[in-house]
């Protein structure tokens, strides 16, 4: 605990869990936990505050000084990481933001991690170290694991309506991963721009751009993108989030959909980041494109919303034409994916245990989306909300003069009073309003409540 | 069981453990595997041989039909799985030797991987499960965990003489993904080629090349690499594998290492492969050259032959002028490596538990390569062995006249006989004697008789 205080993982102001809690989880005696409070407190790192619980109050000196040391001039998350929206965002820009303090965490992307499956991983890992035919530790197949292929292929089939060989299913490190791949082998083939959409992601674009390709903006409007503006750009290959557009939320029209396959028969190429697809509130999800069109879609999913980023656990279907570059690209990046966790993961796909796992988030995220909306209401009642009916955060505009300076200098301020959010022109390439791009599933809707009453303290600058 | 035998896990010809052994493996009773064994018997897939244990004769038709129409024409491993040694190897050549049936695998590069530390590695699980907080669940450090990062640096300096701040240790997935995040960085930085030993290894060479890196050969002799051969090829950077050199197990000699230096302290940049280092048997291991220059030398090293080849872990010290970008390369490769293996990891080498087992892995892989000099002195009389001081493999030559056609028909011949080994010709790009490489780490002392007889076999063509 001294240690988390030490290096910020538990920065100051941030709550302690109860002693009985904490007990629990970590299967000692309360009174462990109790004494290990009261010698923090004696020292003056934690204060009791009656209805608040025990609180951060202080870091150790000499650990933030040797932290700060301890950061070379190379790698500056430390040294900048006080002030990410001070200029236009860089490839270390989300390190920037993760390690930047701050007591509530509001930055979109990631789902509530308290309720990783812990006791059924473990349990789930206990029976494939005994499963496990010692051939399975050597080098395997870049593709990932005969068992996780199979898996996915039958979570895809009974949850994105596609239908997909085994032999098809190329495990990767993430949809991160997955776009570098794409974009290692699109420009093997000559491509060397993939249209995006505006507003979309940062972080996508940066990868794009890191592997050499361009990215033309496209503008999305309330039905998705503009296929028409697509047509128009010349563009060979495109990055959609059609289920749950990011940041907006939107999901992508009947209309468009056809138009967007019209365009794909004349040859364009779509990578489809099925991003947030199983976090629908309201309905069933629309089916992946992918399940419309598998020649000249190339489909990415990952369970870094259903279970945790820190798995690095993603899938690829490619079309045909680019299976064999791609199964090439994956070996070459790193001869596939570790052994041990495909094959846990693929259990809990196998057993139901994702899919019960999903209805659970799924209904607690909803409640904290509901917290997060009736806040907005309360304390920005200026703002408009995109975005609600799926997904882990939501995006807000602002209406003309309802938000003074720019949308960074907001996120700064409100970083500054301790409340962490994405400004939406991060994700812009083309002049629109302000806003800013709000995570919820993370959190609890007390703390959501009070980062959005922070929120609305930075924009009137109260 | 029967599908392990229908995928080819368990090919025709392979021997079953005792079912006393693997009861107690996977702790069910005797009673239960006696009657499997005897199910599979009935249904004619499994035989008992008196003094032979019980042995897989036939895979079911279905199952290896399914197999092979599976197998799309996109990726030829089933197809050109029983030929890997007809054609010059290409880049999936590893994939197809993987996947080539065998009754006795004696490819080099692997461990014992049966010592793999299954309970402990569960033990150190449940401890990271229990101790972790929600947030390193999240999006992480693409440098890798914190807790990793700090065990590898006390590792090198138990281990290797390397001092090394954990700020400077990057992560990575192998050696593989470390070779390629190097290509990549010194190409960016104009560096168009990257000389290599000759012989030396295949893939290092394949993965190099991939990412856009020439790979002039240089001689190794008995002294290790030829440093003025090196000075005279004009390469501004040089992989090696001074410790114990692929495939030969020479040793990099003390005035080598000097003249090496100097080249180095000229401008030369060295990406040491500390390959096989913690594998010595007579005497501690020469330090790294990382230990001795650490601003000319990229240093690699990874847990595959320490553990597992399956657990994709490594880590990289870059020389100052490279640690950002290679941090960058390996964020957009794939945002860092997955967290729970790494803190698991962390735990076996902090708590010396990889150091126990490295002592273990030592002491059955020396009986193994006893063994292996033992039969190749009864069978193969004419080979010359190198290497033999350290390491999981052996490499042997032949006089010239002792192997009618190449090596690679040397290694046909025995695999049509069961036994899988690698020609030396694969690892050299100028012209020298034929021969093998044989891996001896991952078999018993009597598969190895039996394996290298087998060789014996092939090479007199009796």
């Amino acid at each position: 605990m001294r240690r988390a205080i030490a290096d910020g993982r538990l920065p100051v102001g941030s709550r302690l869990p109860a002693t009985r809690v904490l007990a629990a989880e970590l299967r000692v005696s309360r009174g462990v936990i109790t004494e290990a409070y009261q010698r923090l407190t004696e020292d003056g790192q934690l204060a009791g505050r009656r209805r608040g619980g025990t609180v951060v109050v202080a870091a150790p000196v000499t650990a933030m000084a040797a932290a700060t040391a301890g950061a070379t001039g190379a790698v500056p998350s430390v040294h900048r990481a006080v002030t990410p929206f001070a200029a236009p965002p860089g490839p270390e820009i989300f390190d920037e933001l993760r390690t930047a303090p701050a007591r509530i965490d509001l930055s979109p992307g990631v789902p509530d991690l308290s309720a990783f499956p812990r006791a059924s991983w473990l349990r789930a890992e206990r029976a494939v170290l005994a499963g496990l035919a010692s051939p399975e530790l050597g080098y395997g197949d870049p593709r990932g694991t005969p068992a996780l292929r199979l898996a996915v292929a039958n979570w895809l089939a009974r949850n994105r309506g596609i239908r997909a060989d085994p032999d098809d299913v190329l495990i990767v490190s993430g949809t991160a991963q997955a776009l570098g791949l794409i974009a290692q082998v699109l420009h093997r083939d000559g491509i060397r721009e993939i249209a995006v959409e505006d507003p979309g992601s940062l972080g996508a674009q940066q990868h794009l751009r890191h592997w050499q390709q361009a990215t033309p903006p496209v503008p999305v409007d309330e039905y998705g993108i503009r296929v028409d503006a697509l047509r128009a750009s010349g563009a060979r290959a495109v990055l959609l989030t059609p289920a749950h557009q990011f940041p907006t939320g939107v999901v992508l029209d009947g209309a468009r959909r056809r138009e967007l396959m019209r365009w794909a028969a004349d040859g364009g190429l779509i990578i489809e980041d099925d991003y947030d697809a199983e976090h629908r509130y309201d309905r069933a999800p629309a089916p992946a494109l992918r399940s419309l069109l598998a020649d000249q879609v190339c489909y990415a999913g990952s369970v870094s919303k259903l279970l945790a980023p820190a798995l690095r656990v993603g899938w690829v279907l490619a079309p045909p034409h680019y299976r064999k570059a791609l199964v090439d690209a994956k070996r070459f990046a790193d001869l596939g994916n570790a052994a041990l966790p495909q094959l846990v993961l693929a259990r809990l796909m196998e057993s139901g245990e994702l899919e019960r796992r999903l209805r659970l988030l799924r209904r607690r995220h909803r409640q904290r989306r509901d917290a997060m909306i009736a806040a907005i209401r309360d304390h920005l009642p200026g703002a408009t909300v995109h975005g609600a009916a799926a997904g882990l955060h939501l995006t807000i505009t602002f209406a003309p003069g309802a938000c003074r300076g720019s949308d960074t200098d907001l996120a700064a301020a409100a970083l500054a009073r301790g409340v962490k959010v994405q400004p939406l022109s991060w994700h812009r390439q083309l002049p629109a309003a302000p806003g800013l791009v709000l995570g919820y599933a993370a959190r609890t809707p007390g703390e959501i409540a009070e980062g959005v009453a922070v929120l609305g303290e930075a924009l009137t600058g109260g």
